[in-house]
């Protein structure tokens, strides 16, 4: 990924902070069939990461343990227009852009089809998800839940590498950062927002 | 992609309609270093498709022309509990899952580095991002805009493969179905919600 150091997210927090707000990763791999994409959950799990796939997709057929694979989480994104820059009417010395969050998370695979390992795998992500007064696993006929193990694997991920993107015009003066970050915060990108406003410029 | 039939979106509009709403594509390749993802707006054009990257990041230098690339879009997404179904509380067989909608095209590359395809590649870009009304390449003076083409390097992508996969509880029963599609909407996911509505489910 193409990251000069002003858009280098500087808050090591940042990344933990966009899993787990946007936690629908891209698995990217390189497979005998091509480069495959598949877009699963993802949660951290102590140093590394946890997740489960359909057994029916075969992906656990197409990557060995210990193979590659790229995992692209992304939070929100906008256009980003001249017009939006107080300076553009004063120098017209700007072009449009495209600010965004990513993180990017290379790391190795490594496939567990265990029902111990599944089930802590899918308890994790319930627990994130439905928080301690939702839907909980116990709700489901043990027959059931059974089938539904069977028909997914689990894997985990050991981290080699965590890339976080933030490109929020970091490069421009205060006022066109300060404009656009109202811009995000009227437009419905409330996350894009937010993380402007954690980098406290403008002294507001 | 996993993809079974019954997510396998069945409008051949939907792809080009979700590229043309969620253009920031995530550009996947093999590279040299591994696995490299890239996120930049990306336009159908003809029979292909037309982008740029920043000249810095040094993607066209790691892969060469005719390499097999990926291009993500990806739309909204939500998780979806298994208290949202209203068939969940009589027959409690039911689990989590995640609805979303991707297209995936699988493509060749080739770099242009022209002046006169780079100024069409981001021509093309700023129509549609800006309308008629909005900011015009012109409005730029000609010595900076020179500077910024310098500092990019066009593409053209050749597709060889287009998957789109729309995940929305196509294969719950209607009650279910519509159910979610009621949570979408008012859980701020309206591409979902509408796509979920122009499927008919329901009779309503």
């Amino acid at each position: 990924m193409y990251l000069p150091p002003h858009f280098t997210e500087a808050d090591p927090a940042e990344a933990d902070r966009l899993i787990d707000a946007f936690p629908l990763a891209c698995l990217v791999a390189q497979t005998p069939g091509g480069l495959a994409a598949n877009h699963l959950p993802l949660l951290r799990d102590g140093a590394g990461m946890i997740g489960h796939v359909a057994r029916a997709g075969g992906l656990h057929q197409m990557l060995p343990d210990g193979a590659e694979v790229l995992a692209v989480f992304r939070g929100e994104d906008s256009y980003i227009s001249p017009n939006w820059y107080p300076s553009k009417a004063e120098t017209h010395r700007a072009v449009p852009t495209w600010n965004y969050q990513v993180v990017h998370i290379a790391a190795r695979i490594r496939w567990d089809d265990s029902p111990k390992f599944k089930r802590r795998a899918v308890g994790l992500l319930t627990r994130r998800m439905e928080g301690t007064e939702g839907w909980r696993m116990a709700d489901a006929p043990a027959d059931y839940m059974e089938a539904m193990l069977a028909a997914i694997v689990g894997f985990e991920l050991t981290i080699t590498r965590v890339i976080a993107k933030t490109k929020t015009n970091q490069n421009r003066s205060d006022a066109d950062f300060l404009s656009v970050q109202a811009r995000m915060a009227a437009q419905g990108k409330p996350a894009l927002a937010a993380r402007m406003a954690r980098m406290g410029r403008g002294g507001s």
